[in-house]
């Protein structure tokens, strides 16, 4: 069957297949909304959905897009699984891959996800890991397009405030790929890893770390933000607190963003916390259209890597 | 898209809209019946079912109700999913309206399908809360109707013995809107909120509330008990016990009301608890076809909330 | 609607149903090879899964047949559901049989799977109890038969080396009905139940039961094991591992049988415990194609115990 696609990390995927798989995201989100929900390009296969940590968008929005297109969604959960009873990831990734058409998976070590990728013959498609998470950036730049569709990619300026997580190394991974320019702003101790930002910076020199927030979204068209403490992180929430006081999203420092700014978030948002209420619900917030364009974005991931029969 | 419609209590609905589901539920079992199980009407669409707490009869027949109609469902348990990590109602309600069709929840308090509502723009199902169970009693009365063809629904006399929880409210409602005979019997302390019942009671002064389980059965066609205990009052059960004493349907009970009378549980039942195994198993007791009945009610239901596309 | 038929043992089918459903697997992976998936058969139709044990391959396997036969998997976790709080067995029967098509369960005693298949009108399949894993085993059968295209089966000598458990009993049951050679070799103290074997024997006297694995190989074309400690036997891992020390299937062990051999194991597997990786990974390891091969067989099964609409 030829060797398996992956979108394990923007690493997977040309900058042409990328601009691809958007172009196909807007036909489908523009189909969908004429009331054509379904497709059969999957043709009844299942594709397995494995969570290790708790979803919700993630969940519902892959699992409305594997039905979308004709396919059935096998949700597995780590504790109804036999993943925990100490079989070889090998041979789970040769088994899934003889039922199953892809494998989107939530957990923390992207190694596993890399090992399902050597060991299967399925595309593995990373649906958030401790080391990033690129269905959820895909969707933000589909999302930036739709937004400001006048304008090349490459001239949109993005900025990041807040935590360099999971989220953050997947902006940086983009921007290196699609040439656009990011600055980020975080706080000590919560940087992206040195490796990470010297090798995007090879590849695309606009690609900026600051420790002022206000200061990064000068020049900005799209600022985002995320949580102070993702999924497992919540008992070190007060130290955290502490150290993002000063990197709340606010109407001053969307003031100093491009006339005509968006903002992004990919939820969920604590308000008041890492944004205002006001900026969340202003009309400079797209946070919806990108919640829904994770649907759209998605559909035309799996329609990519999955082939047709 | 619209203004959604919503099924969350029986203020939801006109006394028509019922009478129509009830036709359309009649139409829809027949044809099943006839080996036609897919319909075409929800066009591949997602609907959501939430469940805060177990489910086995909503679960399944809400499941099948929405494949049989074309759609699939996104099953969501709580501890699956992220509500529990703080977004705010209104976010996960936008967000949740991008990409289903509707959604059916089942939960604690119902401000929480009210807030659904008024934030999201798709229906909301009510799937039990601690204040309704408007799809069961939906159901309940539709089996009468299916019970009772040459009677009008005014003129048969419903009895309701025991607890005077959300199944109770919810047939006081029912009551209220569509006008039939209502006569509880519920020990002192379980009492429905008097509120409700004064309300109710302007609409219709057939809604009597006795002490006497065998005086609410006279008259009665269609005698309802439920548990003693329901999900999370397992703490209060011999508590409870002492109060129902004498609230058991045996068939001393079943003899006071009308010839031809039916019995109805919404199940689970505890035989010999809340009701004796000769009544649960007699020619009265329509228990199964109720249950069934719960399928045919609830794609007639959804079949109205959710526009064909 | 007739007499259900059920596989709960092997006991359920005849030997001639038994080959009919295999011609039928062989035809299904034949199409699916083709890229043909989705049949009609099941026409929409809900078909229940009830775990309560955790499982992978019997889960995936089972939801994608359903899937491709054209129905729908409702998959009920024992902790999801009511079932847990005392409903008696024969309300639940006759409840899902008014939803579901067919009910595929995996649970501890047997005897609830009679239950349901005394009290329902569904075809109950037994997907793992403690007493046997007949699923498993009509695998294992096919996946032999496919091997050695050219032979019976009557005269295929399999072997059995290792615990004397379900998967064991359900090999001694389907050799009682199909005749081929089957030798078990079961350490002191885990062989299968006496009677068990007594009747088993009496049906085919090439049964038998050893101390000696590498006796029991001696002459075998399939060479099966296990692990040794099954699902919830976890605790007693260390009092097996002694009793099991010399029942490892090494190549020293597959060099005993007949030459071609190959060997099975139902997965998941403990390289280095119950099976040298070597073997694993052998040519003469059939394992994933066997694993493949539930899918196939249960399509097959489904199709033959859920008659066409």
């Amino acid at each position: 069957m030829g060797k398996a696609r992956h979108f394990i990390s923007f690493d997977d995927l040309t900058k042409d297949e990328i601009y691809h798989i958007m172009t196909r995201a807007a036909a489908l989100k523009a189909e969908r909304a004429r009331g054509q929900y379904l497709r059969p390009h999957l043709g009844g296969r299942g594709l397995g959905m494995i969570f290790n940590k708790n979803s919700t968008r993630t969940r519902v929005s892959f699992e409305c897009a594997i039905t979308e297109l004709g396919g059935h969604a096998v949700v597995l959960s780590e504790n109804q699984t036999q993943f925990s009873r100490g079989e070889p990831i090998s041979h789970s990734a040769r088994v899934l891959s003889r039922y199953l058409a892809a494998l989107v998976i939530r957990t923390y070590a992207q190694s596993s996800l890399d090992d399902l990728a050597r060991h299967g013959s399925i595309p593995i498609v990373n649906a958030l890991t401790d080391e990033g998470h690129p269905c959820q950036v895909l969707t933000d730049i589909f999302t930036i397009r739709e937004k400001f569709p006048d304008q090349p990619l490459e001239k949109i300026s993005v900025a990041w405030v807040g935590d360099g997580n999971n989220m953050a190394a997947s902006w940086i991974q983009a921007a290196a790929l699609l040439g656009f320019p990011l600055t980020l702003a975080c706080p000590e101790g919560y940087e992206p890893e040195a490796a990470l930002l010297a090798k995007a910076g090879q590849a695309n020199p606009k690609i900026k770390l600051l420790r002022d927030p206000k200061a990064a979204a000068v020049g900005a068209l799209a600022v985002n933000t995320d949580v102070w403490a993702s999924m497992g992180q919540e008992q070190e929430q007060q130290v955290r607190a502490r150290a993002f006081k000063n990197f709340l999203v606010d109407s001053a420092l969307m003031a100093r963003a491009e006339p005509g700014a968006i903002f992004l978030h990919c939820l969920p948002a604590h308000p008041g916390e890492e944004v205002t209420e006001e900026v969340l619900e202003s009309p400079a917030s797209v946070i919806f259209d990108q919640a829904e364009n994770r649907l759209h974005a998605q559909k035309a991931l799996l329609e990519f890597l999955v082939p047709k029969l």
